[in-house]
Parts: C-alpha cells; sequence; structure tokens
C-alpha cells in the first residue's frame, strides 16, 4: 500500500487553504489516504511544529508521510525540504527549526530540498504564487513521493543533516534527590505542562509515585510557585481541582490540576524562560 | 468489508493526541477506515459523550465502532469497556456514564472490560503511562476488533448491563394542552436547547404547528422565562431574530432564535435543573 | 473509481451533526470517500460559503462532488440543488447565494432541484423533520449521486440557471497607476485581506514588485487608511510586524501584516462597503 500522509499545519479549518491542499494531494493519486494530524499549531510557532512531530510520530507505520507546514518564511530563501528518519518516516517540511526534536531524539539520516522545477504544482495558475507552498509545494510533492511518481531522490538535491536549522534544546540535571528542566511544552486543550524530565530518571533519582516531591518553578530566573504536590500516576490520585506531578503519555514528568488546568489555575507557560527545580 | 471506527473526545486537535491515537490504529491495520466523529466534547462531560453517541449512531452502517473517549477517571479503576448495541453498534468507551443514552433509548445487550494484559499497546514504550487510555487501550483494542484481530469475545471478561455506569435520565411528562420537561443538550454551535420532549407526544398533547405556545423556563425551580412563543417547524418560520419552539433533528421540542442563539439572548443553559412548561 | 465527496458547513464539530451526516453517507455506500473541506464557514454566510467554494474547487480531481451546507432558509421554500459546473464538478447545496462566485467566474451549466420524493433520507424516523437537510437531503442526495444510484438527471427537476441566487458582485477599475476595488473577504486565521484585483491586472496597470504603492481603504465612503506601502510576493520581504501589499494564494492582490493580523492592527474588516484605491 502506498504510505499515508499525515498533515499538520497552523492555518486551521477557518478557511479554504487545508480543502485547496489535499484537493491537490488527490489530484496527484485518487488513492492516496489523508489524515489531519492538527490545523492547530499556534501560529508560525515552529517549536510546536517539532514537538507535535515528535510527540505522535512513532505511533504511525513506518513509511508514513508527515507533512507539516508551519511556514512563517514561505518565500523567503529559508529550504523546504523532505527529511528521511532513523526509524524510517519522511517529513515534508521547511527546514525552520520544525525537525528539531525528531533529529535531536531520532535522528535525521538525510534531507533534501524540494527542486520547484519538478516539484512544483503547474497547470493551475499558481506559478506567481509565492506564499503558500503548503499547496503548491510541500502538498504536491508529498503527493508525488507517496505515490510513488518520485523517490526520495527525485525530491531535489541533498544537504547534509549537520545543517538543518535547529532549536536549542535544554538537558534536565538530575542527581540523587534532584532534578531540574524546562517547562518545555503545554497540552493546551486540559492545561497541562509537560517538562523535559523523563520519568525513568526521576524514578532512579529516588523520587517515588505516591509521594510528596517539592516543586518550584522559575520564570526568568524568579520564583513564581513553589510548593509540595503528590507524585502520581495520574489525575484522579489526587482529588479533583488539586494539582499533581505526573508521568505523561511521553513518559515525562509533568504538571496538571486534576480536572482543572494548571496553565490557568497557576499562570505558569512553557518555554527555555521557564525553569523547574524537583527536590524530595 | 472491516468495519468503520468513528471517534469522539474532548481532545480537541490542539496538540499531537489525536494524531497519536489514530497512528495507533493504522498501525494495527492500515485498511482501517477512522472518522472524526467530534473532538470537542466539552471537557470531562461524559453527559455530553452520552448524548452525542445517541444522536448520531443510528445513521451509521450496522457494526460501525464508536470509540468514545471522554475519560476523567482515566487511570482510576472505572473499567474500559466494550458494548454492543442491540441495534448492532459497538461503542469502545470508559464506562463512565458514556453509555447512558444509548443504553436507555437503544438498548445494551452485552458489555466486556478490556483486558489490558491482551488489548494494550505494546513496544512503543507507553507500558508505563496511565493517563492516555485513548491511544493505549481504546483505540488499540478498537483497532484489533475492528481488523478481526479478536472477536467481541476476546475484548476481555463480560459484566451483565445492570452494573453500567449510568446518568439520571428524566421523563418528561404531558397530557392534554400540557407538557413538561427539561432542557436536556444544547447545540453550541447555533446556540439551540433541544427538550426531553418527542414532538409525536407533543402533538398528541394538542400543540399544533402555527400555534402559540406558552413556554415557562425554570432554573432551580425559579421562573427565568416566560412568553408565548410560536411552535413551528423550521426557523424561518419566525422573523429573523425572534424565538421559536420548533421540532428538532431527532424529533423533539426544541428552542431557538431564528439567526441567532437563544442561549446567548436569553441566558439559558441545560441539565436536570433547567425545567420547561408548555401549555396550550 | 466514484467521485470524492468534500463537505463544508457552518456547523463546525461542537456537537453530533457533521457525524450524522457523514454516517448516512456511509450507509448509502460504503466505499465512498469523504473530506472534510471546512466546517467553520460563519454561521448564516453564504458570501463565505460561495468564496470557500470558489477558492478550493479548482484543485480537485473533475468529477468531485462539493456538499455545501450553509443554509439559513433551511425548512423555508429556498430550492435545494445539484449543480454541474463548466469544469466538471458538482455542488450539492441551497440555492441562497453560495453559488455565486463559481457561476461568476466558471460558469455552471446545469442545475436541477433535488426531488424530496426520491432523494431524502427514509426509515431513520426523521421524515418529519424540516431543520436537517444537511444530513436528510443533501448528504443522502449527494451519496447516492456519489455511488453512482442515480445519475445526474435523477437528482431532480431542471431550472434554467438564470434562476439561481447570485450575490452581487463587484468589479475592480484599473487604470495606468490606479487600482479599485472592494475588500471581497479575509483569512480569519491569519488576519489577512483579500481584495478582487487580480494581480496580474495590477502589474499591467504599472504597479511593481517592491514598490511602495498608496493604499487608501474607505468604509461606507470614508476613509479609514491610507498609507503607502510595499507591495511584493511575500510576507517576508517587510519586517516581522509591518503591513504588505502581496500577491495572494489565487493571485489577488490581498493585505497583510508579517506575522501578524492586518484585519486586528488596523480594525478593517471586507464586504462591498470597503473599498480599496491603489496609485502610483
Amino acid at each position: 500500500m502506498k504510505p499515508i500522509l499525515v498533515f499538520q499545519t497552523d492555518f486551521t479549518y477557518k478557511e479554504g487553504a487545508v480543502c485547496a491542499m489535499y484537493g491537490v494531494v488527490k489530484s496527484v493519486d485518487r488513492e492516496l489516504e489523508i489524515i489531519d494530524g492538527t490545523h492547530e499549531i499556534p501560529q508560525f510557532d515552529t517549536w510546536s511544529a517539532s514537538y507535535r512531530l515528535y510527540q505522535s510520530m512513532r505511533f504511525w507505520p513506518e513509511g508514513t508521510i508527515f507533512v507539516s507546514v508551519v511556514d512563517p518564511g514561505v518565500g523567503t530563501p529559508r529550504r523546504a525540504s523532505v527529511a528521511l528518519t532513523a526509524d524510517g518516516y519522511y517529513i515534508v517540511s521547511p527546514d525552520n527549526g520544525s525537525l528539531t526534536h525528531v533529529h535531536d531524539a531520532v535522528g535525521i539520516t538525510a534531507i533534501r530540498e524540494i527542486d520547484e522545477n519538478v516539484n512544483r504544482l503547474k497547470g493551475k495558475g499558481t506559478e506567481g504564487v509565492s506564499i503558500f507552498h503548503g499547496r503548491d509545494l510541500f502538498s504536491y510533492c508529498a503527493a508525488r513521493l507517496a505515490s510513488g511518481i518520485i523517490e526520495f531522490e527525485g525530491v531535489g538535491p541533498a544537504y547534509t543533516v549537520e545543517e538543518i536549522v535547529m532549536h536549542t534544546m535544554h538537558r534536565p540535571k538530575l542527581r540523587e534527590g534532584r532534578a531540574e528542566g524546562i517547562l518545555e511544552i503545554n497540552d493546551p486543550n486540559f492545561g497541562n505542562i509537560w517538562t523535559n524530565i523523563p520519568t525513568q530518571k526521576f524514578l532512579e533519582a529516588g523520587f517515588k509515585y505516591g509521594e510528596k516531591v517539592n516543586l518550584t518553578i522559575l520564570h526568568d530566573e524568579k520564583e513564581v510557585f513553589s510548593e509540595p504536590l503528590i507524585f502520581d500516576m495520574s489525575f484522579g490520585d489526587v482529588s479533583k481541582g488539586e494539582p499533581i506531578i505526573y508521568n505523561n503519555e511521553l513518559m515525562l514528568v509533568a504538571l496538571a490540576v486534576n480536572q482543572g488546568s494548571f496553565t490557568d489555575t497557576y499562570q505558569i507557560r512553557y518555554g527555555p524562560d521557564w525553569t523547574v527545580v524537583f527536590t524530595k
């Protein structure tokens, strides 16, 4: 079977952009299967684009092609690329930081810049358009790759993976009885916030499910939260409305309020300027 | 053909959760067809989850498998189950009230608790995760059932349908010239509100399309609205901006403002504490 | 292969309406492929419905069937129709202005009113419902057409294309060094606003990429914006936060703020009462 195309963008479904992209795919090959990853990445946020790829990719069949279009630099000299990951997925995306987490955690083994002369939509009157590569370049090229019209080599010229545009990654620091990291991303629906600290290392540092842990959160090095909270396996291990430190869906240490919002309750956001320190 | 999987959750599309779930399904069996029912059930609202299943299920082919994940008790001892309805659909869901309307109106004839030893995702590093049964348990088990890898008996141990967790249902009371019920649910997009009174019984009680009806709404037994309104077949039977009593899509008596919002205009919500009385 | 069904409505995914419609399609024919165009057309806004069809239709394979349900007059005598376009697409829609742009720009060559006696859902207890033609009429009829159960002639009686309900279209006026038009529609996600002025004609009038252009915006003939702005090919041709006149995805002159929102920054909306004048 031909690989599935999974799309993520910051376009929303409020107008016809997604519909136009999907039409391009189906016009290349009616058989191709399209799945919405999400079209609600925060606008221009290549960090979130990068994280969402990392969060969901591993659950898909090998060979799946991810089309990620969060592209604030569309029409500027940033590269439009197709990356091949160490575990056998393709990512069709602007090379603008959107590849960071997958390259850091899994590894990108090869990357090619899309050749617009070959892999750009023609015949629809959009040859003069510079602002919708999601439709004219990424969807079209991804569909050709999925359909087998081109192989990976047919995308365009290869460049070295060292050239991939990367956001700065922050490593957690753990020692017996202490773990320090950043608030790396949120769950914007439920108001949970995820650290970059692996739960396995957290457990190895001596923290135990069911015990209280001292949590301090700093924003720009200024303390904004300091409380002992229960560390446990699920939200329901504390009462409704109570905060909890829990093991999230990616086996990372995370913060939640049971049936509430940690981010709204405590006005905590995420990013490299948000530091967390856990002590026993 | 293999049964379709129709999903409803309170996850939204704001991050990668839905994408991860669908990846799990496709990794079980590439052929399976996934349809979004909705991912915008109000958070933790098992009443709405229950109603939305009831609202849409009958329109699907027999054998369709509904995966409903509104799961405030994830990781607690609430049961994760697969139910079989009297009209031949499957519902894969936490047994937490989400099955209420279908069980009440159609009937659930058999239910089984998902055996985590057999029907939980393995090999993706999520064995230690307790907070995402939508991905690790419900999607995975539903995909196995749809694919034919397991039969219904392979889900896990059966339990009696009398044990199903039910919300309290409220019955309307009708007599000649009078109908009393509750505001059971809303249409959150258009601001319409639906009662639990069947239009057929309403007509039998002597109410007639095109005639004025006295409507009183009580909240916690206190009157909050009392006006004679036209009862008719469609919104356009009153002027734009005017309120109307109408026959809704499920043949229930409902309240709307033509091209407006009844709920916003009159500050009316829904639930068992919202009573409606119609008199001639 | 059977034609794809592309849906657009103003229903959102907040409740079970879309799910019920798609169930109807799949109950007619399991093989039919359904794609979300958008379910976030602004409520009752047949102008936007019309524009979104025009915006995306050309990118789909010939024969694709678009089901457009923005239907403020549901249950009133407005016609429920299937239109055939000059380029070979079908549109299943209320004939209420939703066909305007496609008919104006491409041409509708034949149109038929849906015969409710033949092409309305039966056997699901919704025969008495007047307010959900999206489910009971449009989806059902579209599925029968896509499936080959009926031909176009089987939709119902033909009527002349001159009878199609049209919104008023506004034509741009261009001469050397001057272009006048309206703000025809927005991109509600990114806050861009699109004029009705073709970029090709704009270039022919002497405007050049990379040069400053004097832009005046009038609302109800009162000046609300007057500034010289750069006209260029993409957002990134000005600094972040700066306004720009650009060539949009449909080769029309449009207004944006780079990585910002033109509509929010300058409080500019769209519609026939919003006039734009560009001069050198």
